[in-house]
């Protein structure tokens, strides 16, 4: 299973960074880092609504008020530069440039709000109620760093520092294929003997979800050469190639033998319960990680998890591309396949009192679908040499959604 | 504050539950109870490729090699219903179904493979690699629940029982106007006096990571009639609308102004730091949940994250649409304003040996933008009567972004 994990981590590609508009960023690595060319505010300017001035002309109004006369009136967005005189105020609006002299800002509840002649009644400090220049940001400053996640407060600051664009790790596209003479697509109504292809639904949202671009190409045939023909083009066209449905059998044969030579295909059994009927080779001139899963849906989905996943993650250029694991106490006894590193799909839960996590697990793996999948947020680990544990021992549990 | 709060949550509107393709519905909540019309699989069939037999015609296996006639072949998809007479095999592919009489399904693995005359080399109990009718899903169950969140096995269960299509509650319409005479936008060049605007970037990404569709208005003049019109168009087109920089001060007067006739809009202060300068209202004929939110960039997202996002997630048809909380123990002392409920930005992290959670205050509301906003990963929440907290005593925290 590590061996399997570690040769797909290694063929981790990160698509080349791509330049794009910030909204667009949203939710992708940074692939620069990105300095601050000007400081931020980029000018004193007022914090709130008010009276520029000198603060030694009012500190009189400890006293008693200060009448000053009002030499004029500075909107935010003013693009003339202004002047005070020693004696004077300016009526000034909220994020406008501070006049040359003056250091402090009267608010307009500190005075009459007199438009002429303003009569100031509190003092204010030098600097109050002043944004200075490069309070929130100086020049130079990294304003997202190489590699930070873009959420919506880095959006934010790349709008403060001016980038319209930026460079970003760019989705990975991957491609989900269904293999199975027996599946209909759920458009169609399935005759005896037919199924509905779940595969390709299921791992092209598990591909979304981890952060690709996804083309679900659904069903395809066994047949060798139109089945080469199909996985061909998708290899000029992704990033990661995933192939569900073809590995077991007489159809893995078949499977096998259209994809020979497109490149080596490893399916040597993975020592992993469920999914260890599967494949993995870097297929096309591009060598592009190629997966094979399992038909059944959840040891299809157990094997993208494990395997796919973090293939996804390395792709968008995240450090560390695995789920976040937790120690949990067994709410149920559970046994487990020997020689293979079990994945059983678990309900994790969490003791209001003592914060301890807890886990069900759901079901027995390759069984049971419904309630597994509908029920579980989390995969009980369970090491290759152990095949049973008790009920209050403590499993290590991989999370597998994030809670909204 | 808890008082604004409950306006805002009893103004939750939920967009009619729509019809949508099961790929567009993940990461939505269903609408629907969907019910298993089938059961699954739908027919008894082989989980493996080998022969299959009544299970009483191998059982001398177990003695010696038992020789059985090989009568057919039943590849995956067989639309034809086949029968076995006793003593007789079926060459079978993994999902194809068994024939009429056969309880059982020899795995090549334990035959000699003969494609005309097999022998049995291992004895089967009944039902041994066979996948029965109803195994994952009786008819009648539930696959996906009302208010269920649809992820990637949701995807995969909607597939299974054969729908195309699910009613989800779709993503409100969002709409964020950034309002300010000195904004200019990310495109432009600022001249002097001038800055970009930050909050219409910012605050439509965190209504996209909300679950909202966002409609990015950009920046709007305060002139009334102007700005009435754009909002007027807004509010068919939006189930909320967000207008950032238009509440306080001179601008504040001018936007209530405009909006005045649009419906009430209450801007009385709210009891919290920072961002007490907000208003509220329902504008239009729909009574569209329309905010105005502080001109400030830190202060804009915080009454997002605590107003804002809330309201989106109630209309996404979520049951608790507040981000989890936990206790957590402060690294450094902070301070806060007395009788506002106090949002910090902070950094949280976890004590790798107790596990328990640590806070670290970032900068002090209102500035410092750039640490605050690209390091915090929660907000510290102070009560209204608290204005100190000392190092190692417990706050409580509300996260700000899931952990990938």
């Amino acid at each position: 299973m590590e061996e399997q994990l570690a040769r797909v981590i290694a063929a981790a590609v990160r698509p080349a960074p791509v330049r794009v508009a910030i909204p667009e960023a949203q939710g992708l690595l940074c692939a620069e880092e990105v300095v601050a060319e000007r400081p931020l505010p980029g000018f004193d300017q007022a914090a709130v609504d008010g009276y520029a001035v000198r603060s030694v002309d009012v500190q009189g109004a400890a006293e008693q008020p200060v009448p000053l006369p009002v030499v004029g009136e500075i909107p935010a967005g003013s693009r003339q530069p202004r002047r005070l005189q020693p004696g004077q105020a300016v009526r000034i609006a909220t994020g406008a440039p501070l006049p040359t002299l003056a250091d402090a800002v009267v608010p307009l509840g500190f005075t009459d709000g007199n438009p002429a002649k303003v009569t100031v009644q509190r003092p204010v400090p030098s600097g109050a109620f002043v944004r200075r220049t490069g309070e929130d940001v100086q020049a130079g400053d990294v304003a997202v760093r190489r590699g930070a996640a873009i959420g919506a407060a880095q959006v934010g600051l790349l709008a403060a520092v001016g980038r319209n664009k930026v460079l970003v790790h760019p989705r990975p596209r991957v491609s989900v294929i269904s293999i199975g003479e027996e599946l209909v697509d759920v458009d169609r109504t399935p005759g005896q003997g037919q199924v509905y292809d779940v595969n390709s639904y299921a791992l092209a949202a598990a591909a979304r979800d981890a952060g690709a671009e996804v083309s679900r190409v659904g069903i395809q045939t066994a047949d060798p050469r139109r089945l080469r023909e199909v996985v061909e083009g998708r290899l000029l066209l992704s990033e990661i190639v995933v192939v569900a449905g073809g590995v077991g059998g007489a159809i893995g044969d078949e499977v096998r033998a259209a994809l020979a030579d497109l490149g080596e295909l490893d399916t040597t059994r993975v020592a992993m319960h469920p999914g260890s009927v599967q494949g993995f080779g870097r297929l096309g001139p591009d060598a592009v990680p190629t997966f094979l899963l399992p038909a059944n849906p959840m040891s299809a989905l157990v094997v993208f998890e494990v395997l796919v996943r973090p293939l996804i993650k390395a792709a968008l250029g995240k450090r560390n591309p695995y789920r976040r694991a937790v120690a949990a106490r067994l709410l149920s006894p559970l046994t487990s396949t020997k020689g293979r590193r079990g994945f059983l799909r678990g309900q994790l839960l969490r003791d209001a009192d003592t914060g301890e996590y807890l886990v069900q697990p759901l079901g027995t793996a390759g069984s049971h679908l419904l309630a597994s999948l509908s029920e579980a947020n989390c995969l009980v680990m369970v090491d290759e040499d152990v095949t049973e544990i008790a009920v209050g021992e403590e499993v290590m549990v991989s999370f597998l959604a994030q809670r909204g």
